[in-house]
């Protein structure tokens, strides 16, 4: 079960009487996030004596009333936004997963996928336990609370993080403690900020920037860090991993204005527009992004070519989940729903077209021919990011190897499917200058089919 | 009552079986106007016999369901999108509005103000025509009915256009007959498109584009366009009027992808840039937009002055209508969910700040304000209109006069008051070198004070 | 256009201040009427400038909130509860029909059905009005607005009547005046309550007790009573008919609780039975009602015959409109839902099955197969009313001619067809009897095909 | 946790083609058991594969949805519905409550209260269990999963019934398999039928009338049904105890078309009329029921006491769940909203009033009042069951011990504090002739404070 998703967690001194709501500061930082993941989310807040929360299907605004939301009082909480993948979209896998058990309640929220996540639950359901959901959170809980019947907390976590093989950045609840848990690899963002009056955890810091917060730092790939009392502590998993980010996090899926790991975004994308430019120059009238993702990458390949950026593709700011599926006759119309073209910006013109990463290669397939349908003399397609040519394990859910258009097929016949004049990837070390990070920090599984940890089928680097 | 909405039509063929469904041409048409109208949106369409509509509030994924859709059949109709201004927030006040009366039934949409609309009402009442809704939209349907039982279409729609003053930008359905009309100054935007099997009439012509339709020509000024067997006919009212495009449309108004009485808005947008930087160059190190409405702009203005573009601010794609109310604290959490600053693109710099247009100065204000906070050296603000300084009567609500920050303030107090460091406003000549029609016309009166018809306690050109 | 509504006035002082709110007060009597219309509602208050109006598809809970209610403020409105029939069912459609007009605002809601409605519109039609529903409603506003131009209120309401043929309980609101009509031959009840601090209008009584009102009177046909700076005035119609009161309303419409022109309906229902036995004694074991609308006269039968009440059906409570179609192989499933047997009370016996009337004969037949079912040797039918062999034009939406079973056949033969043992009707002396009411001041048209005013090809009294 | 519910649960052969859809089957039949709980419902079908399950607040026509209900496919189900009661009021509490374990899926739905719910739930926390729930369900659900990794599943349903105390009637599915339960008291009931193609169980015969199904047997207490395969098994819990059929079943909470557990629930309450006639016979004009509980129990008086049975109160229908709270001065004609008095009836009259049960005392003063504001001369109270002492710990959520009226206070207090001219309760003999059952197999707790099994701080019959 992959989940793409975006975790926070806040938690605030109790004798400061001038700290504004958890459960709103939560919904704000939700709503900042709400890129990474539309299709439920959830809040959960602990009141000194249990943790109450809210859960819906929907969007951050459509979930939360503001009843509702003033109703949760408490010093502490965590929340989620979940991504849409199929066949799971029901409430009850809406998170943060919250439970009662022995010594108190524990609520916990999760961004990443589980490569073990089957077999930790198959060992489970052989010792009695049962499963209302099929998040890999569920599973993580039970394992939490098994733990903590014997250990201490820290301990627990630690003994915990010993068994969870994949991606995870956590936010948990144990009754007033707030913890922020990242796995040893360090594969999805986690960072943490100072609020007024305390502290908030979050996947991206564009969360901490809308609570006027000030980023202090990111939890450390395989750390514990705890949140009680008004005061941080830190402890460190007995695992030791090679770190391995996420590359995709910069190329696509975090917000521009998000800092990760040390690294802007948009600083990154920039400079692979740049890195493009170097790589694959062609002579061109415009440069132009689709829109959204290639938009920053476009600005840079147009400063480092010198060739004038100008829109070419126009999205439409309503499209929302609402849509309406049309019949046969109106398919193409949908398209053009969500993106129009400028063709005074494009007729009679050589186009250099800036992408953040094709996928199946449909997409780049029926933009290009819009493109051309608007009078475009040529269309040179450039990407953000080098092919993709295996699955992602970790939580982003790309597409299956058969689906992956690159998977099998070498860049000239991916040229002639999409249909563009020429076709030039970002290479792998282009990537790299451009994220700033060094290669043996980075995650590169779906670039090279080589993960950093052992998947089943699939090659190791270890 | 002032309308800043959306209008389209659509004809086909009774004899092209092939020709796609009515109702769903102008959902998708509607879709693409969404821009224009948010509050409340309908659909018309007549049967052969009689007209149905669904009408409600909200946006068009909201308000429309398929089934409801599938079963409005017919080869005729026309839609509206309305925007959402105070008080007047009713059903009742959704178009189009449609009757029945002697001999057939009636729909019509209305972009536009009428300033004479109050008079023409009390003129109706004192006849005894009684009123459902406070819309001029509903005074235009009783003087058409007035005419029709006495003239036929063509001279009552040329009658009913006598009477009327102000801004109006129509579609009209007259049982199986689709009329496009446009008041004889062409203040609101109306052009005419060819798609599969038939006709269709918008506000703007990426309406046209969505539907894979091809822009054929604008309505002009004073014309009666009637859509009836497979054919286009042109009338003209015996009107005569100096033409007076709104400006407001290219510089903030309309899609950038719509051409409009021939101009592409984004071309504008960008010359709009390209003059500012002739007419207020500044030393600095980035140009950046305020988004979305500053982009393009800013894209020529960096170009002409050849300072870098880069973005400092950043929308969150996700703000919807219902967002919560903060309490006094979070207020400025609130703005900064919608719009967060990228501090590393901005720090120690000297920023050149594009925005369309000033309104009242506290958002400018308050964003110059989150620039600075983020570290910016300079701020220099650019602005791609001349000062408003008098009211709109045609139909852009912007603010009474006593909110237009320009109306009594010269450029030195505007620049202290929103804390920029320069603050450069386009000039009027250079608006109209950027538009690219002649300055005779266009409606230059909220930046003039002079209007082109006679309002009450204002300035006239004629 | 038929109507079986329910509608409503109330008129407090306004130097009264502890009377409640008006708003509040509509909303408890819409809900004790609401058994006369459960498909939209309506509530219309003037504030002292203008009307302002909340209206609703559904019940009388689900269209108003508390919120809504809260902000309706004044001294005086009017309310409907609308019965769904065919065709109609539009937001548009549902009253008060509110509008504004020369002089001010008017509200009106409607009980009844108008005989000459259609020549009416198309008279109004011919002289240049334009309608937005398919409403009587909407008629009679138009003719009152036409009047209101040239005379004073009550010669303009006169004026009215006599052009409006058919029933009409009506509740107007002229700005701050509140006027009660109901039509010269009186056929839809329409009363008048003391309140706290006002005066309440309403179609039955039942709705003053609810407010804790103290019933006064019916308003009598052909008055008009207007409620006005805390008096009440009445004033006559110029037209003179022939008093006829629905018989229906006492055999099945109106509330038991409810008094109408004098007349308890319990009592009514009461008597009917007891007229029942006397006119068709059988032997037999149990008097059974078919519930609700059966239970009184089982009562009454039960006494007068000294034979034993006993329940052989049960009703589900719990049946709403919501209800889910079945397929074929669930269709009686669905009949059970509604109505199960209780049959340790009907097995082996002989039972007298009470019902208020017989429409089409279809429910009679079924409901006799379950009893049968339950194993009862036999079932004599006794009806609480006369057949009934022609339409009603005056607003109770029975059948056409064709589906009355009654219309064209005798009662053996219908008593064949039901599969009854036996079949008793209620003779119209009966009947009359029972109501109590002298029989020259009832409406008898759906029992003898005789109508006490002209309805084209029907035979009428004068 | 005390649960007031209905379950069911249909299983039909797999080979019968024409049998109707399980879902749909349950759709009905839980429609049928509404009165037993409104708060929620949910429906679990077992698919071959996997359970699949609809949940939601509100009643059953509001939950489901016609597609959704025609996506539920397969042979086998079970269904709840839920009582509302303070504080748990949660989309999570709502039943069947579904699993996934080692060896497949799980779901139980439950009607009744574990009285040792929270030892087990702590012995189960102790374990490293954890809840996600309040109800006693998810611990039935846990003590079963346990059994089942060790033991068959008949072994294990009896394990698990050997650490359950309490009141439950259960139905489960495991996998394909339907199984119903019922504890060994047979406190709550639980009936077994045929229908076309297979069985259904449920709390109440009416559901298996609905469906058209006829009712073989009662499940016996100690008794596990098991369906499988359209055969139906029969095992016994070694648990042994004395039969305690809960009497307010009969007195107030089944339905009166019911038979449960040989009796008809009418034939029982017409039984408690006629022996309140003979224990406490009065003078009186008429004898009125209050609706709609005492109804039966008021004809069974009118008859054996010879005096004339008459409707003094009527209820309002249309009253649902979402009437909106009234400011103080409303309270009262909320109440009348409610119900209404039939003056007429009342007025210089001595009544009978018979009533089902009196528990604080509150409302029957209220109604008392009423009935002497509507003019009657006296008012005698008779109650269709014995004073209600002690609380109930086995599921009918009364009151605690000082909220009961007859706790603490002598008839003759309390006919002085409900205003009543005399009052008399229906001695336990008179209820347990009227029920028709060994006064040893009933349990009667409630009326005398001794209880069946213990209850800390209670005393226990053994």
């Amino acid at each position: 079960m992959e989940e793409k998703c975006g975790v926070v967690g806040v938690s605030v001194s109790p004798d400061n009487e001038s700290s504004p709501d958890v459960a709103h500061q939560m919904y704000y930082a939700l709503y900042a996030l709400q890129h990474r993941g539309q299709e439920s989310t959830g809040i959960a807040v602990y009141d000194g004596t249990t943790i109450h929360s809210i859960k819906g299907m929907g969007l951050v605004p459509e979930v939360y009333i503001k009843d509702d939301l003033d109703n949760l009082s408490g010093n502490v909480g965590i929340g989620h936004v979940r991504y849409s993948t199929t066949g799971d979209s029901r409430i009850e896998n809406c998170q943060p997963f919250v439970v009662n058990y022995k010594n108190g309640c524990i609520a916990l929220a999760h961004n990443g996928n589980l490569t073990n996540g089957q077999e930790l639950r198959d060992e489970l359901e052989s010792e009695g336990h049962i499963f209302v959901t099929e998040s890999d959170t569920e599973v993580i809980v039970h394992l939490l609370v098994k733990k903590l019947l014997t250990y201490d907390t820290i301990e627990s976590l630690k003994k915990v993080m010993e068994r969870l093989e994949g991606s995870y950045s956590l936010t948990v609840m144990i009754d007033s403690m707030l913890i922020a848990i990242r796995d040893p690899f360090g594969f999805k963002p986690l960072c943490i900020g100072e609020v007024d009056g305390g502290y908030v955890v979050a996947s991206e810091s564009v969360a901490i920037d809308t609570l006027n917060g000030k980023l202090i730092r990111d939890v450390e790939p395989g750390e514990i860090v705890v949140f009680r009392n008004g005061d941080i502590e830190s402890y460190r998993s007995t695992e030791q991993k090679k770190i391995s980010h996420c590359v995709f996090e910069y190329i696509y899926f975090a917000r521009p204005d998000s800092i990760i790991d040390g690294q802007l975004v948009y600083r990154v994308r920039e400079k692979i527009g740049r890195e493009l430019a170097k790589e694959h120059p062609v002579e061109a009238d415009i440069v132009s992004p689709v829109p959204d993702s290639g938009i920053t990458s476009a600005v840079g390949y147009a400063d480092t070519s010198s060739i004038k950026y100008s829109e070419g593709l126009m999205k439409n700011r309503y499209i929302g989940r609402t849509f309406i599926l049309p019949g046969q006759s109106m398919r193409e119309t949908a398209v053009r729903l969500k993106m129009n073209t400028i063709s005074q910006n494009i007729s009679g013109k050589k186009i250099i077209l800036i992408d953040d990463s094709i996928v199946r290669g449909t997409t780049s397939k029926r933009i290009i021919n819009m493109i051309r349908g608007a009078g475009a003399k040529e269309v040179h397609a450039r990407i953000g990011s080098p092919p993709i040519i295996a699955p992602c394990y970790m939580g982003i859910n790309m597409a299956t190897r058969e689906e992956l258009v690159a998977s099998d097929r070498k860049i000239s016949e991916i040229e002639e499917l999409i249909d563009a004049d020429s076709l030039g990837y970002l290479s792998i070390e282009g990537l790299i200058r451009a994220i700033g990070i060094d290669k043996n920090k980075l995650c590169l599984g779906c670039l090279t089919g080589v993960y950093p940890l052992k998947i089943h089928s699939e090659e190791c680097e270890s």
